[in-house]
C-alpha cells in the first residue's frame, strides 16, 4: 500500500509549507484550511492515534502545538484557535497518522463546529466515573 | 465577579465526578457530554488558554489527556475520539478557563463536527507561512 500523504511529507517525498521542525514533530500549513493560516503539527514518527504514542512523545507533540499556536495567533491577528485531534475513522480522521490542528479563529469567520449535548439518566453519570476509573 | 465552575471545582466548592488528578491537572466527566464517557482535562491553576500557559504545563496537560484518553475509550469502547481544545470566545470556548475534551466517538453515534476547507490563492499559503515562522 502506498504511503499516506503526511509519511511522505515526513520522507521528503512531498512537499509541504513547513512552519516548525525539531527531532521529533514536523509543523505545516494546510492545503485545505478551515481558515487560512491553519497548521498540522505532525510526530515524525507514524503514530495512527494520540493513544498509540508514548506518554513522553505525547507530551513533546503539544509542546510544539503551544509554541506553534502563539506564532499561528500573532501571524493571523486569531480572535481565538482551536486545538483538535481526530482519532480513528470514526472520529473524523481521514488520514490514518496523527495529526493536531491548530485553526485560527475570528468571531466573523462564518465557521461553527456543530456541538450537542446529551443528558445522563439518573446515576448513569456515577457509572460512568467508575468505569474511566478502573481503567486509570 | 463569581468565580467560574472550574475554579469551583478546583476549590472544592461544588462536586464533579473525578476521573483523575495529580497535582497539576484534574479530569472530571462532563456533565453535558457530546457522548456519554465525554471527560474534560484541566490545569488545576486557572489559565484562559493554551498559550496563556507556561509550555511545561501545556505538555503536562496533554500527558494528563493522553493517559485519560486510554482510559476512556476502554470503559465506553469507544471506536475513536476527539481532542479538543476551545480558546477564547471565537473559537467556540464556554468557559474562560482552559479545558481539554476528549470525546468518545463511535461510527453510528449521529455526531458530526461541521468542517470547511478554503483555497488559498497563488502564493498565498507562501505568505501564511512566512508570517508564521517569523513568530518561531
Amino acid at each position: 500500500m502506498a504511503d499516506d500523504v503526511f509519511s511522505r511529507i515526513v520522507k521528503g517525498e512531498i512537499p509541504a509549507k513547513k512552519v516548525y521542525e525539531n527531532d521529533k514533530v514536523l509543523s505545516f500549513v494546510d492545503i485545505a484550511p478551515v481558515n487560512k493560516g491553519h497548521v498540522l503539527v505532525i510526530p515524525k514518527k507514524k503514530y495512527e492515534t494520540i493513544t498509540d504514542m508514548p506518554e513522553e512523545l505525547a507530551g513533546e507533540l503539544f509542546r510544539a502545538v503551544h509554541k506553534v499556536a502563539k506564532a499561528v495567533v500573532k501571524a493571523t491577528n486569531a480572535e481565538g484557535y482551536n486545538i483538535l485531534v481526530n482519532n480513528k475513522r470514526a472520529s473524523g480522521q481521514e488520514v490514518p497518522y496523527v495529526h493536531a490542528h491548530i485553526i485560527p479563529r475570528f468571531a466573523d469567520d462564518g465557521f461553527r463546529f456543530g456541538w450537542r449535548t446529551l443528558k445522563y439518566e439518573e446515576n448513569e453519570i456515577d457509572d460512568f466515573q467508575k468505569k474511566i476509573r478502573s481503567f486509570l
